[in-house]
Formats: C-alpha cells, sequence, structure tokens
C-alpha cells in the first residue's frame, strides 16, 4: 500500500526498556479496536480533501451499558476536544474515542450520537444521555477545513470498520495532518509487563501535528539541510490515546496521562502556544454497568507503591515516543489543498 | 404573550442588597445581547418538540477579531458543554456563547461555525481555527430530544435575533426545561454598583433544569400539597452565564464563577449527582485583537482588596439566585413528549 | 461549664431531612475522634492568646501504617492550609488533620511531624517522609497571633486528648474565631442513611471565622438592631472536615467535598475575597497499608448512581450547615487582644 | 572550593538555541537574588547532617508590601511543598521562595513567618497574614532528616545573604540531595530574548533529587559500568523555579510552569511515583501594593500570539534542561548518613 513505509521498530530503532506486545500497537490492549475512514478527494479551485476519522472502542461490547474507567490531561489547551467536562467528574468513558479535524468535530459528534442513539434505545428517553468524546487536530494546511466535508456517517463507517489491525501514517484522523515539518499523522504503539504472573499491556495511539524541523531533537543526525521555508503553523496540535487493560483507578490514569508529556516532549516538542495537545487514558480492567445491581461496585487497582506503578509511568513515555515515530516514520508524501506539499519524513534522521 | 407571566420583583420580592439595573438583565451590560429561538411543534405518536437555542453575545462587533475575557467553573460535570478546555487555556471567549438540550450540542456548534466561517474568511485559511462554547440541559421529559429536532440554522437564527429585551421563561433553550418540579427555562437578573464615580453592571442568565420539589428551600411556605408522584429526573442541569462590564481578569472570572453555586444553593439545589451545573463567566471591559500589533496587550483589573471585589461576589450570588426564580415566574404550564406535563411555579410559595 | 450553650437542635431547630447521629457530631463516625487544646492566657500591653489547636483523628491505629482515602476542595483559597498537593495526587491521607491559627501552622506541622516520627521509626529511615495536614483560620481579632504561641507539644497535646467526645464553641482552634459578627468556633454534627440493610455516617467539624452580621440570612428575623460598627475583617476563613464510613472514592469525596459549598451558602456566606474556605474530605472504608503486600488493593465504591449518591451530597450540605450553627449557638462571648470583645450569637435570631 | 567543579557550558555543552544571560543565572533577572544556608556537621552514632535551605528573592524590596505576578504547577504531587492554596488562588507572591529537605519544611516557614512578621509590623495586627511558599525534596540518604536540624533561624541566614552570586551544587537546600544516581544539588541557568528592542530574561534554579543511573538519556554515551548497587529511592523531588522580567501573567505563568516538564523530561526524568516534581514561576514586570490607592490596577501582558509566548515557553524548556545538568555538573561526591555515598556525576557521560 502506498501509505506503508516502516515503522522505527523495522528501521531497527528501539525505545525504552520495556517489550512491545506483539502487534506493537495500541490494540495489544484486549477488546481494543481501532477504525479509520480515509477521505481524499481532490476538489475545483485547487481546494482538496485530505482528511478522515479514526475511532478507538475501548472494548467490543455497549460502551454505554459497559462503561470503562477514563481520565484525560490537557497538556496545553489550546484544543477543541469535547466530552472532558463528564470525563473528569466521573472518570468513565461510555463512547468510543473519536479523532478528527478541528472544525469536524461537532459532525463526528452528531454521527457518534446517532450510533449510540441507534444501538441505545434508551438514551434520552427512559434514561438520561450520552457523553461523546471527540479530539481534533487541525489538518487546514492540507485540507480545505472550511469546507466541513466530514459527515457524521463518516464518524460511524470509522466506528464499524474498527479492528485489531491498525494502519498507521496517512490514515483516518491522521489523512491530512504535518508533525515537525514533515508529513505526520496516526502512529501506534504498545508495552507488556509481566508481574507475580499477571500480564499487562499498555498502547498508545496518536495524531501527531505539531511542531517544525527546528523542532527535532538534536541527538539525531540533524544535518540534513533544511532548504524550503518554514510555513507558519497556527494551531498545530497532538491527541493522544492511552489504553491499558491494568487496573488503574481514575486517578491514576491521570496520573499515567501526564506522563505522556514526558514521551512528547522526547520527540523535540516543547508545547507550543497553538498547539493543543491532549491526553485521554483508559483501563479496560473494569466494565462499570449502567443499570448497576447493588450499592457498591467491586475495584482492584494497581498498588501505588514505587517500582510497580513506576513502571507504568515509564510505558506511557516510551509508547508516546514511539507512536510519534511511527506516525512520522509511516505517513508518506502528500499533495493536498492549494498544491500544499508535506514531505515524508527522511530516515537519515536516525543515522 | 402566553409566556409572559410575572417576575419575582414584579411579585414585589426582592433578592439581596444591590440595586438591579434597568432591565434587571443580563442585557444591562452594556453590549450584550441574546437571541432565542424557539422550537415548538406537535409530532405524532404522542412526540413533541419542545426545545431551543440561545444565544448570548458578548459584544456586537466581530467576537472572533475582538474577543473578551472569559472563564468557567463546574460546579457539577455531569454535562456536555464544550469549548472550556480552550476557554481555561486562554482566558478568552472568541464565538458566541450557546446553550442548547443535551443531545443537540454538535448540530448547534456545526451551525455556529458556519456563521463565524462566513463571518471569518480568515478562519482555517490564513488563520487558525475557532473555539466555539456550547452549553445544554436535558429536556427530555418535555421534549423529543432523540429526534435531533435542532439544527445548525436554529442557532444562527437565535445569533442574528439577538436583541437587549430578554424574553424569559419558556423561550430558547428553556423551551422543555425543568425545575424544582415545576416548569424551568430561561431567567436573568442584573445588578450594579457605583465606585469613585466608576459605573459597574453584572448580569446572569441561567437555563434552569435541576431539582424536585422535595428541594424548594424552606424558607418559603411549603403547605402546598405535592400530589402527583414526582418522576425520576435524570440529567437535570444548570447552565449559568455570567457578565459584566466591570474589568475583572480571567482569574478573576474564574473566582466570580465559583460564587454562582452559592446563588443555586439558596434556590435549595444540592447539585444532584445528576445535574450538569456549569458556569461561564466574561468581562466585556477589554477587546482582545486576534491580530496583536505590539508585543504585550495593556489591561487595567479591579484590585483584589477586600470590600470591592466582595461586593462583586456578593453581585454574582445575588443575580444567579434571582435568575433561577425568574426562570421560575416566568415560565409556563407546558405540555410536551408522551403528553408530559410540566405546571408552571406556585406564586404562592413566595407567601 | 462557660462554654457550653446550647446546639441548633437544643434549641429546637433541625436542619434538613435526614436523621442525625447519636451524638450530632463528626465522632459519629466510627473510629473518628477529635482532640482540642485551648490556650487562653492574658498577657501584658492588652495582649491576649485566645489561640488553640483541633486534631480530627480518621481512625484509632498508626495512621501513617493504615492510611485512608480523602480528598479536599478549596472553596476561595485565601488560606495557608498544608498538605494538599499530596493529597490530591494520591487521594491519601496518612496524618491527623490539623487546625488551628494562621500563624501557628508550622509549628503544628513541627508537632504532628515529631509525633509521627516518634509513632513511626522507619519515616525517613528505611521508608519516604510523611505528609501532615494542617488548616488555618486568622484569629487575629481576639488572639495575639503575632506571638506564636502554639507551639508544637500543644499540636501532640490536642492529638493525645481525642475522643469521640467533642466540645463545640470557643475550643482548640476556635477559641478566638468570630463568625457572622458573633463568636465563632468549632461545630459539629452528623447525619446518617440506612440502605439496603447497610447503616452509613456521615459528619462534619468546622472551625467558623467567616462573614459579618449583614451576611446573616434573612429567612431569620432579623430585626436585632446592629448596634456597634462593624470592623474590618481580613481574612477571615472557614475550615470544613467532612468524614463517612461509607465506601466513596478520593474522586466522589471530591464530589462530596464540594457540596460543603452548599451548606455554607445557607449561612449567609458568599465566600469573600479574604475568606480562606477550604473543605477536607475523608473515607474510613478502606484502609491502605504503607507497605502492601500483593500487587493490587480491592476496594467497594458507592454506585454513582442517581439517588444514592445524591443522598451523601444532600447529607454534607445538612450537617455543613447545622455545624456551622452550632459553632456560633455554643461559643460564648469572648473578651480578647486589645480588649475587643465579640459577643455571642443572639439566639433571638431563630425566631 | 570544593564544591566547585564545572557547568555544562563549562564542559563546552550548550542545550538549545537561546543565548544565555550574563551569569547563566536565575539572578540574570533583574532584582533576583538567591541566598543559601549549607548545614554539613558529623554526629555520632554515624548521623551526619548534610542539608540546608535557599532563598529565592524575587526583589530586593519588601515582598509582603510590593507582590509580584506568580503561579505554580505540579508535575507530580507527591510532594509537602507549601503555600499553593493562596498562591493559585491569587496568582500573587509575598514573601521569598524558600527550599529545605522535606520534614524542615515548618521550621523554614516559621522562620519565614519570623522575619516576615519583624519586617511588616502591620501583619496580623492592622492588616491579615502572609502567604509563605517553602519547597522541599527528601535528603535521607546522605542527611540525617528525622533530626530536624534545620530551624528558623537557618532560613533567615539563607534570605539575609542573598546574592546574584549564585554557587551550585552541595550548596543550601542541594547539600544532601541525590540526582539519577549521583550526586545532586543546585543548579541555575538563563537565557535571554530580544524582542522589538525589549529585552527579557528567563532563569530556572533548580534543587535536583530525582532519578537513578538507568534513566540517563541514551544520546549520552552509557556505556559505563555501574557497578554498585543502586538503592530504592523513596521521596525523590525536583524543584523547579522559574523567574522572569517578561510581563506575564499568572495565567501565563501557569503555561510557563506546565513547560519546565518538557526540561525535565530530556534529562531522562519520567516523574517516578515517590517524585514530588514541582514548579514555581514568578514575574518579576509588575509590583502589586498591599495597599492599593486606586480601584483598578494596571498591566501589560506579552501577547498570546504564536512565535513570541512560544520562545518563552521554549527559553523554559532549555533553562530547567541546563539547571538540571548544571546541578550534577557542579555538585561534589559527598559521605553522608550511615556512610552513604553519592559519588560526583561522571563528565564522560557527556563524550
Amino acid at each position: 500500500m502506498a501509505n506503508r513505509r516502516q515503522t522505527l521498530r523495522e528501521l531497527g530503532i528501539q525505545i525504552g526498556k520495556f517489550k512491545a506486545g506483539e502487534r506493537n500497537s495500541i490494540t495489544d490492549v484486549p477488546g481494543v479496536k481501532v477504525g479509520h475512514k480515509t477521505l481524499t478527494y481532490d476538489l475545483s479551485d485547487g481546494r482538496a480533501i485530505r482528511t478522515g476519522v479514526t475511532a478507538i472502542l475501548p472494548h467490543s461490547g455497549n460502551l454505554f451499558q459497559e462503561k470503562i474507567i477514563g481520565s484525560s490531561y490537557v497538556i496545553n489547551g489550546f484544543g477543541k476536544t469535547i466530552g472532558f467536562v463528564q470525563l473528569q467528574e466521573l472518570g468513565m468513558i461510555e463512547s468510543p474515542i473519536m479523532l478528527t479535524n478541528t472544525l469536524s468535530v461537532p459532525a463526528v459528534a452528531e454521527g457518534t450520537i446517532q450510533f449510540l442513539l441507534k444501538e441505545n434505545q434508551d438514551i434520552g428517553n427512559s434514561t438520561g444521555t450520552v457523553n461523546v468524546i471527540v479530539g481534533e487536530c487541525n489538518d487546514g494546511y492540507l485540507n480545505d477545513i472550511r469546507g466541513l466535508h466530514v459527515k457524521g456517517e463518516h464518524a460511524i463507517d470509522a466506528i464499524k470498520t474498527a479492528s485489531i489491525q491498525v494502519e498507521q501514517g496517512c490514515v483516518g484522523a491522521g489523512t491530512g495532518m504535518s508533525c515537525l515539518g514533515f508529513k505526520g499523522g496516526v502512529g501506534t504503539s504498545s508495552r507488556k509487563l509481566i508481574v507475580d504472573g499477571h500480564h499487562y499491556t499498555l498502547g498508545a495511539l496518536v495524531v501527531s501535528n505539531f511542531g517544525t524541523k527546528d523542532d527535532l531533537p538534536s541527538r539525531f543526525n540533524n544535518s540534513i539541510a533544511i532548504e524550503e521555508e518554514l510555513e507558519d503553523m497556527p494551531d498545530g496540535s497532538i491527541m493522544i490515546v492511552l489504553a491499558t487493560d491494568a487496573p488503574l483507578s481514575e486517578r491514576q490514569l491521570h496520573r499515567l496521562a501526564k506522563r505522556a508529556s514526558f514521551g512528547l516532549a522526547r520527540t523535540g516538542s516543547y508545547a507550543a502556544h497553538g498547539s493543543g495537545d491532549i491526553v485521554i487514558a483508559f483501563s479496560t480492567a473494569h466494565k462499570i454497568s449502567h443499570y448497576p445491581t447493588g450499592i457498591t461496585n467491586s475495584f482492584s487497582f494497581i498498588v501505588e507503591d514505587g517500582p510497580l506503578i513506576s513502571n507504568f509511568f515509564q510505558m506511557a513515555v516510551e509508547v508516546v515516543e514511539e507512536s510519534i515515530w511511527n506516525s512520522l516514520c509511516t505517513a508518506t508524501t502528500t499533495i493536498g489543498q492549494n498544491q500544499h506539499i508535506r514531505y515524508e519524513f527522511d530516515y537519515n534522521f536516525f543515522r
């Protein structure tokens, strides 16, 4: 496939000290699926559609009826992500996590609501409403973002096609994104940990859309001449989703989400003013019924003692960094709106 | 007009010690306008549309080009309000503040974006994107909320019809709301303060949708028999918007917004679990250009010394309490979805 | 005893709809104890010591070794409370909760640390350090606060004398406090709830030091002439401690703590600028070992569905309001520093 | 001097793209001074005092009477820093910023209060109280932390000896600290920016006490054999203070403080569970009088448009990273409590 280049590992580079999961993907967390809807058309007048939707399903059941524990962290809030007010109040996720371009957040939210209303006849009828989560980055450099080309049905398409095979690079919400001066997009990675016979997996999926070539960290050979002028990039962003099957509470997931900024920092980001850098984290370890049967719910959570919880923090740093590099390594040169070009990442940077 | 009953003051009751503005309305703050789009139709099968949109315009100019200082406070985050991530990061509001029903937040956001894209050809083109703010309450008891009857154009209608005359009760976003067991809706109130020859105004507008008759405070005569069964009310809510022309910083506005809960508490609320109780506060005193010309912006802010800033806090408590009573006093008996009835508030409660 | 007047209930007034516990005290929560150290001496030159320390012990065991779940909420942060950074990060309390005057926070913290070091030879040796929590109000109107008369040993005294009998009014940290223009101090109250055969108790203890006579709510007969000039009261405050044996998570306790402001609002407060209004909440339902034995901890938490969690919210509102009235009703006229006088609350206000 | 080795720059290594200030120190920000009180004694029974106090004075005037704008950010809240509740509420700093060991926070707070009471006869008398800020790290590996050897007078000593010459390494609060498996301590760095003829400086001072050798970033040659056993390090920490003369608001300073974590991440930290990683940021551009004369204060703040504010963010990342390396590079091998040894950082790591 044109979009398929090589991941960082396929280039022979490993990040960190923990082992990757089988697919080195967020879908190594059992039950997690990812779906993309990619929109690429050329319109008249130089306008071009280079955008899409990515859906992350925390489990394959009915998310509204069987909620999961989640949290969020705003690294830099120049962003339009929705659903966080309730997520922070209740510590629960009850919808797919949707990613798209900035101005298409309402369309994707509407489509996701329609999907959930159809699946749950009780919502807004015999029970309350539903809180959907939609994140975004601004792909307006390559995409005709003002055209509002994403429709509700595209969100539903992304949800319905979700699987454990995660395509990376210029797909779904990553189709039109730019990162560190190159073509960005979707990237993913995972780590696993075995403690006392328990197997835990932690994965990340990012949509990378931040930074300029100047920001690339100096540990890589920076000798490639930067010839073209760097465009001013208003409203860059990165959306980061962390998933784990380890039993972490919403407070622990918030702590985990904060560590995403450490992985981000290692790729050269400093969270520029206009970059909406936002993290969502969830655990699939517990399912919380919308219709509880008793007066208490039972949970077990990882003990918060030194090395164990810290291992998860380190894994979060590793998967975020590697996901970002993967988004760069797999994305391909893209010509878009107004003949704007983003070149694919030059692997010589790693030599 | 059928909807027009009497405000609390017309009933002879005053709240607090500060004087109300000329209209006792949020539009007493110079420049602030409010528009409603009310949707009431009867559908087949007992379904009924009882919903709408309310738009609050902080000033009459171009809000994206001339932003204002704002903040928010989440009393209880069981709500789906959007736009808060960026509002808290940057302390600025750059769109009308829109209110509607819970499931219509995406439609209203989309319509508001379309309005702003048309008004600003630079958005998503030569400059970044725009952050819209949409708040909500769940009117599903009286309204066919699953029907998603609010469309983007209705949001634009609400914006375009904004004026300084604020209709209260069963209008706009308040059309289908319930409060303290009675018909709720839109309410507003204002206070003014003269300090050293400076005239300041502070106003509130609420959409009230919380509580049961049991919650009504005991200082009013509670002897009216409560005969009908109280329905379980999932996802009640109150949206509170505070406006002032006093020069308050985003931090000071956050402090002001917190005081809204004190006014709310005095009407009997305890911020029930399912009640999304959310406050937005803004000051019109400074306009911040989207295209700054220098390297600094100049501001003057109210000194944060004892009595002065505290006066604003007290005024906030007063306008929120009175706005809630006004929403109850002006709303009229409404029959909606599935022949559900909410009776208008009984003025005997004040005797 | 000179300090003992009547509680609100002894005056025949009940707040709310839930039943009080046996002692109508925070110590109705099994295991919770309260100790006071009261310092009252007259010095030369008109200076007078009217201050003290109050210690709240969540359980009778070793709090560092057996931590409990806790949270906090800052209503208005004009305050010097310590220990909140770690409390919010970890959601655990590992020391007695100490209350004193503003400038004596360091002395009380030092004394509490000494107590804990003696009790735990591992702290700062084979294990980490300990996080102590100390709250405060400014009693400088009646007390020679600049004299720093509270010493570490007084904190230890308060801890050691803790019992289930809670003296109210002018004792411990409440000795020199003023509230709503009258003598304030320590107040407490409790509520109980039986659900499905489970008995739960929720209690509050406050140190009240806020407001002026003008703030008293109008539902009470306000006809008593206010003759003397009201002094400007910089740095008023209220410290509120909520305790329950219901299994609430740290997030749920944070939600509970927020409801304290609703009880406070009903006594007339609007959280004035200079009032440090701060809430600490804890649950005794789980004990978390400092030396965990497995890799997970097990918890059960109250289901977060409509009426049940909301009952706890309402109980929190009720106990905070009643605790404040109790602090006023039980405190006695006090002459202090510079012959300043605070008169005891006039019971005619309730008639 | 024994403690004086070489800074990172003296070793020929530069971090980032902005130029350092004259002294490459936080005191390059005009008016800022730093004082240390170092305590090193050997006691009987193998106990050793290796601790101290560091004071950062934002300006040379009376800080209580002329407050400055400040903010804070908690990277990881396993820490006992005090003063943050009021700092976040009011956005102002009114005392020196004090750093010491974890269990000596109360002693340093008490000494600082005594200093401020003496300097300000109005505190606790004709005006309110004062909010002191004290941060800490746990030096218990090298220092007899249980001995509580820091006294209030040592805090006063640190304040009184403050100057623009900042000694680094094993001094003041850094005396007993460990970092990345080596001897840590105090480090500082600065950057300057000229915009439209305005000269701005941003500086950092850190007390480094986090991490193990395993965490050192791989970009440096990691081939040096790690022979000794790594001790478990409970309660590591880093205290980071950022100072600037650029006119940043409290909200902007909070954003700046968040970027400190990006500099920290680049030194290998992942903010381990037990590491209290805490940032304080202030601007000296405005002084806010304790006794305001009008009803508003005037401010000018840096425009929050893309590149300019982002430059400050980048500078913050650079000074934090360089300050940490400086703390390592300048600290010297230290033998302390129980003959524990921390070796000085091996410069071969940079080769």
